[in-house]
């Protein structure tokens, strides 16, 4: 059994946001698979998705603060400056996180630890809205 | 053919620790796989895996120290404090490496390079016990 | 339907380069598959992969210089230091991006976004060709 679904995530400010809610309701055949895998696809270079925290919006808050620290707006090394401070920064936060998550599911669920959520990160200042693909596939419950 | 299995890792000091052998000893069904693939996913947001040298113990003991560097124990800038100087690095550190590895398999076993090792990341001083789940299917041996 | 193809991408210098087009044409049987993944896997700790902007050559560049001020050659904290400053970076700077990619199939193609492109992470000085196994599963096309 297979399942492909592309979901438009509305934009969103600047920042970590709890999306896994959202991707669930969004692909409601998982309930259909007694066992399985989803991948979650990014199909952007400046926005990220991350599996972390989901109770505590300080954990969130947190994340950008890091970040920003990280890899600063502007910093003088960057070259390609063309499209904003934010942008050379929001690619390479894109890549320390990820642009695809995987996770198993089981009993029709996604197999999340307790406390693990789904994190849209949006690395610009007005990144719109992002899209994804949801992929999933395995043994369909009887 | 598909194979889910949940492993409990024992608990371990915090650090970095090659984890290869025990995952496999865990899974023997790989070896019924002719081609396929095998997912390692955490349930955990201050623990979590990478695939690195497999060889010298130094590596291991220079990415904590790399990582501790970048990520200190209770900087100044972070709110999220309650739960220990450890747990904000904790996760932030999860996300810079993987809640999930995808491995091929190929005739029975890890498709892994020479010098491929499965990396248990303790990002916490007390982690306690940390679950992981297995998920792998393919084409079965004859 | 299943493929699995080892892939040896030739020696390329330190930095960024973008490999979509290597990649793909060394995998036709993509075109078959109506539905898939095709996740790409790289047999190495001292070269990595990621996904990040397919166009200004600026970008990788700005990878690079990122990559070499967080993770400085020769650091004096750096315990493992037997193969050349350039070595232990390497593991760290391919931990800090994939050691794999996981990516939907659609319609016979990689669904990538518009701006997408697959990068081989070379972190080393004089890494050689680097092995690289592409495994892809899904529903053919009729």
């Amino acid at each position: 059994m297979w399942i492909q679904r592309r979901i438009v995530l509305e934009a969103r400010p600047r920042g970590f946001h709890l999306v896994t809610d959202e991707i669930e309701r969004a692909v409601p055949e998982l309930r259909e698979l007694e066992l399985g895998i989803a991948t979650i696809f990014m199909q952007h270079t400046s926005a990220s998705l991350t599996l972390n925290e989901n109770a505590s919006p300080d954990v969130r808050r947190d994340f950008a603060a890091w970040f920003d620290r990280a890899v600063p707006d502007g910093a003088d090394y960057f070259v390609h400056r063309l499209e904003g401070p934010d942008d050379m920064p929001a690619h390479l936060k894109t890549s320390l996180t990820d642009s695809s998550l995987v996770l198993p599911v089981a009993d029709g669920r996604l197999a999340l630890g307790t406390w693990q959520g789904i994190y849209l990160c949006e690395h610009r200042d007005h990144g719109g809205a992002r899209r994804v693909v949801v992929t999933a596939f395995g043994e369909r419950r009887d």
